[in-house]
């Protein structure tokens, strides 16, 4: 095993000349072979090597897509949509060569419908700007999967975060897409109405399939009020089970919690570090609750008698808006803590999400694993949805540290199938987590989705060999 | 234009004496070709004639629904899954004739996961059934489709009702399938994880499908803890305008309300005729507040202003469970209270859906197609989703009755798919929205719909002609 999940050149494919012609008269200087911006986008946040495109075009318009899209069918070369380049299971990796897409000039915001709740924008837009946008409306968009990702990337990747236990994930609050077929067809998934009965649901047909099946150029998405009162918490807990103890019930009653994040007595070191915080390093968990004052007053109180009984310390506070962004802001930092723990390290990380009741038998069961481990892996998780993860800090330079990790994430990854859980509760498959799809869905589900990527990109020309194997 | 979508007869297949063997060789006296059965299963709620389909076969397990899947597969004949009957667009119709899967039989229980806020259930079970059997929980299943439909038929309709404004509908709240392919072979689509980002989006695949993907035999769904506090109110308005605004500001200032139903004059008088009662026959709305008791009051007092502000009269309470049951168990049999406005009559129903924001400029331009047309037309929705019905009454032995309610109904549509809405908000497509489909989504999107069903039913053994054309 090396530090990439498929060995750098041995599929690519080739790439005429002819279509970096036909591409640059189309695109002119926005087509790039340079070294500095090809190695820049043949890679993601995951430890992979980079595996470098032969191009890259930057995209503006949906129809340009198109043209783009249509160029590489024509060649039978790859094309695979790039958006901020945070995903971190190998998403962006040309492993058969091709053009990288950026997408990154599409950044417009099209449409702020307030009256409706709903949004439009290209797929460049960040979360951070959409929400930067909306300032005005009084509404927000809650998906925040930590990294300031592009809204196209987290509709490829099915994102969520820390909202989600409350709002839901990307499959829960797009509403409608505008896709660029295989082919290079434009084609509209929904309307703005909430909901619909009317055809196959396209829309979360394209939500969670990583650019194999088509290119997100537009994204419409539902929003929500800005709550009239917002609180955020911190609490210590003598023991990990004590505190997935206290998420676990706190679900089960169904308090309406917004967010509740659990960090590992490591991952709090990592968080001190690198936010220059002073937080106690110990199991502990992040609250936020949202609502009228006396609801979250009603929430907050609910939440403390858990906490209590299940040995947790006193509340501390965050309600003053910039200690709640200090707070949030170190969380959504996470994932670049973790990494300064060991310096030039990289991180493989587990992403499993299991039903709430056995999420502390999954814990614990992982924290057996990592005492067992001889390398750093600090842990944090949405645990209110059962969602953790664990960031286990590789050497790039050590293959075996690679393996030890990876047989570490197999562990995990088993343990949360055998509960009736998932591989990923968020990240996606990408390069990583190929084999775990099929583990988790079992051949014949594999083979529907092969039957699905078949009758949409028969070429194998969109982001191919992502996901599951797939021949054109 | 007959009172069928499609002429009775030119479109079936043989139906070869060797298939019927071999399924009462499986299945016994399991297997029906009866008039009587024949006819109690090629009819739904539709306004249309009944289509008979050849046999009727009654499934009592997963591997029993993929051996009569099997069969049917290799005569290429169609198989059409039956729930409880309660579907409105002509989806049991055999057109094509065939056999109709009888799945009232799959009537189990299978795992009430209480603490995961969870259940999985065999197709038939129907969701009075399923809240019965939680009684003991504290839980509930909160979608509601009017009929006491099956959890089966639910999915395959992507069904919602007056909860979904708070809950949302199937397509939020389906976890899991158990589905048997075109061609025998069983997956499942999902696991019991809140969230997944593990491959293409099975579960969303086959919600809404309408039974021509595959045939869904277990659901996994989520379950909500009773709230605290319920409380039920109508409110009287002098206007529509007045009503639906209301909902409108209700709905944009993020009120986390329940239930907020529409019933125009028309809808109350036959809810008195039919279920005995004496409300007021004037635009009203039917509202239900959940949460703590100091939420319930909070979220009463906000919409008891606005409603005052918009005209409403005095709010009258329904508090105990009695009351409160009986208030809903007339709205929800709403379908059969409209019917008896007209003795002998059967309904074309509208449902579309629209942006909250333009919800009164829908209603309006509809109540102005219905002070033109000749035909009853009693109007109830779920507004806070911004979908409504309207119940064309029509007498079925007059083909210019059916003509005058399609062209209103056409109306209605074009209309809303002029403001971003779609032709169905919950009850599907089925035979008599084919047309609209193509109008709503596009030929493109069409194809890609069509693509898809070739890839999961080369054969078009499942449910055929229904939704969209499509030839093996």
């Amino acid at each position: 095993m090396n530090s990439s999940a498929v060995p750098a050149g041995v599929l690519r494919r080739p790439f005429p000349e002819a279509l970096l012609r036909a591409l640059t008269g189309r695109f002119g200087d926005r087509v790039s072979t340079s070294e500095a911006v090809r190695e820049h986008h043949g890679r993601d946040e995951s430890p992979y090597d980079p595996q470098l495109p032969d191009a890259v075009v930057f995209a503006k318009t949906t129809e340009e897509v198109a043209a783009a899209v249509s160029l590489c069918a024509q060649h039978g070369v790859p094309i695979i949509p790039y958006g901020s380049g945070s995903s971190i299971e190998g998403q962006l990796l040309a492993t058969q060569g091709g053009v990288s897409l950026d997408l990154s000039g599409m950044d417009r915001i099209l449409a702020i419908n307030a009256e409706d709740l709903t949004v439009t924008v290209e797929a460049g837009v960040s979360r951070k700007v959409l929400n930067e946008n909306l300032r005005d409306t009084g509404l927000f968009f809650p998906i925040d999967p930590g990294a300031d990702a592009s809204l196209g990337g987290m509709t490829a990747t099915r994102a969520s975060g820390t909202n989600a236990v409350r709002y839901g994930s990307m499959r829960e609050n797009v509403l409608a897409l505008t896709v660029v077929l295989a082919d290079g067809r434009v084609i509209k998934t929904g309307t703005r109405a909430r909901k619909s009965s009317a055809g196959y649901d396209l829309t979360r047909l394209f939500v969670g399939s990583e650019g194999t099946l088509g290119i997100v150029t537009e994204v419409t998405v539902r929003l929500y009020p800005i709550p009239e009162a917002i609180s955020a918490a911190m609490c210590a807990f003598p023991t990990t089970t004590d505190a997935v103890n206290t998420v676990i019930q706190t679900i089960q009653m169904g308090v309406p919690i917004s967010r509740v994040e659990f960090v590992d007595p490591l991952g709090m070191k990592a968080v001190n570090q690198h936010s220059r915080m002073t937080l106690k390093e110990v199991p502990t968990l992040w609250f936020e609750f949202v609502g009228s004052e006396t609801g979250v007053q009603e929430q907050a109180e609910m939440v403390q008698a858990i906490a209590a009984e299940n040995g947790g310390l006193d509340f501390e506070w965050a309600t003053r808006p910039e200690d709640r962004n200090r707070l949030w802001s170190a969380r959504h930092n996470f994932y670049f803590a973790m990494l300064q723990l060991k310096p030039g390290c990289r991180a493989v990380t587990t992403d499993v999400c299991v039903p709430i009741s056995r999420l502390a038998e999954c814990i614990d069961g992982t924290l057996q694993d990592i005492a067992a481990s001889s390398l750093p892996c600090p842990i944090a998780g949405h645990v209110g949805d059962g969602n953790f993860h664990i960031g286990i800090l590789v050497d790039p330079a050590k293959p075996e540290e690679f393996e030890e990790a990876e047989a570490l994430n197999r562990r995990v990854v088993s343990r949360a199938l055998s509960m009736d859980g998932t591989c990923s509760g968020e990240h996606g498959i990408g390069l990583h987590k190929m084999g775990f799809l099929i583990e988790e869905h079992g051949d014949d589900a594999i083979d529907v989705m092969r039957a699905v990527k078949h009758a949409l990109d028969p070429g194998n020309i969109l982001n191919p060999g992502k996901m599951f194997s797939f021949t054109a």
